[in-house]
């Protein structure tokens, strides 16, 4: 795959995280770097909380699979289903804003493998993970730019 | 620990979560069943769905994250940190309601492993986990009942 | 597929497993229960000791391994792929003989996943794994019984 | 812990793994980086081949449990236990001499998380994973060079 149809792929997936309810809920922004993995940001939100006050490790793993599934999504024709996700939790996120990275292990015909990482604003390893990302035989037709 | 400290734990943690902000976020609802495991219901709801219309994957993570820790915390008189969490996605919620329940595989000194399962209302195998978490030597001294 | 094709499926992939070399060398025997899970039995074998003098961890995850590819791979016509292993150690084997179980968990068109458990003889809880074993697209084609 | 100690410790490590009595039968050889991190290499060795004529799977979790251990060890006083192992098989070895590599994420204070790599000996990337040591409470006390 060119670095020009990935990046479009990349634009394509912006828009249509644009229309996932659960971006507004989770408050997560997405944008690529320039290798085309994907980032995701959160603010430090109190309904996100756990009842200690902290951010739940449940959304910091919405987070870690969100990276992986928009990092190995721009690199196949198809779309992909996370079929496994590991999640390793290394620190509260403390009240900060997190940012999630990711990079392709290995892209393979079948099964795409990612890890990802989870920073605190301050730079803090909050978490890391990797997941197994099926890839499917449904094309990605997403919509023109309107 | 006896049966009626487990019980009178259970009770406890009921309300421990009644305060979490993302219990309402999330719209879940805590119970234990009979052996002192965690249920966590949670609906459908479509502030919860990525783009194509269905429950994230991340929430079904947060749910299997919640059932193994509070199944994990009623077994010691100390508070419990999630560190690792497997998740593992079988099928599609579809849109039903998921119910997510446990069991503790080995309750160790320092570690409890519990194994989780989400089924959906109508009976399918949504998604399983396996989580490893570690016992802290912060106790649990929980608001005596109001 | 039905329970003849399933008993016929494991007594040839109990003869496949004699051609193992490295069955010899880890000393494991294979057999099947009655609903078609793989058993793998194993001594303990100071060859197989870390320099603590027990059953090297690595050696207990060859078990799971072997219990989940086994126990996968009489569910499909085409040869399995272990892609993705989890290990979770529990006890030392304590120089005991050990005993690997397993189920499968679900069986998808491309992805089957197995649970498996480690036992030593007297009846500890030594390991418990869970695996992804992708569906290849090679048939089985077992030599006929010479 | 300084640089001078982890080098200290890691030859004492490297003592220890002579007397392992796995050493001999997987054919593993122990080095460390100049970072501390273990790293460890071993031929293509036919008994330790599957059915297939490869390396099994379970030998490669070997190698990338041992990687993780030893290199976890170096960081602590105390003797550290795998508790759980994440292993993700990319390629097979093609009969290829493996070496495997690692680097700690993260060192805690009770928790080592490591993640792992094994490539061949021409280059490809044949597995990854990651695994989580606890650092128990008996201390190293090695011996000294005889």
């Amino acid at each position: 795959m060119s670095e020009d149809i990935r990046r479009q792929r990349a634009e394509q997936l912006m828009r249509f995280f644009e229309h996932a309810p659960m971006k507004r809920t989770f408050g997560m922004e997405l944008s690529f770097d320039d290798a085309g993995n994907a980032e995701f940001a959160m603010p430090n939100q109190s309904k996100m909380h756990h009842a200690f006050g902290d951010t739940h490790g449940g959304v910091i793993a919405t987070l870690l699979d969100n990276v992986g599934w928009f990092t190995a999504a721009t690199r196949y024709d198809c779309w992909v289903n996370t079929s496994e996700l590991t999640v390793r939790l290394h620190e509260p996120a403390r009240q900060e804003a997190l940012l999630g990275t990711g990079r392709v292990v290995r892209a393979g015909k079948r099964l795409c493998v990612v890890e990802m990482q989870v920073h605190s604003k301050t730079g803090r390893l909050v978490a890391t993970g990797s997941g197994s990302f099926m890839v499917s035989s449904r094309r990605i037709e997403l919509p023109a730019e309107a």
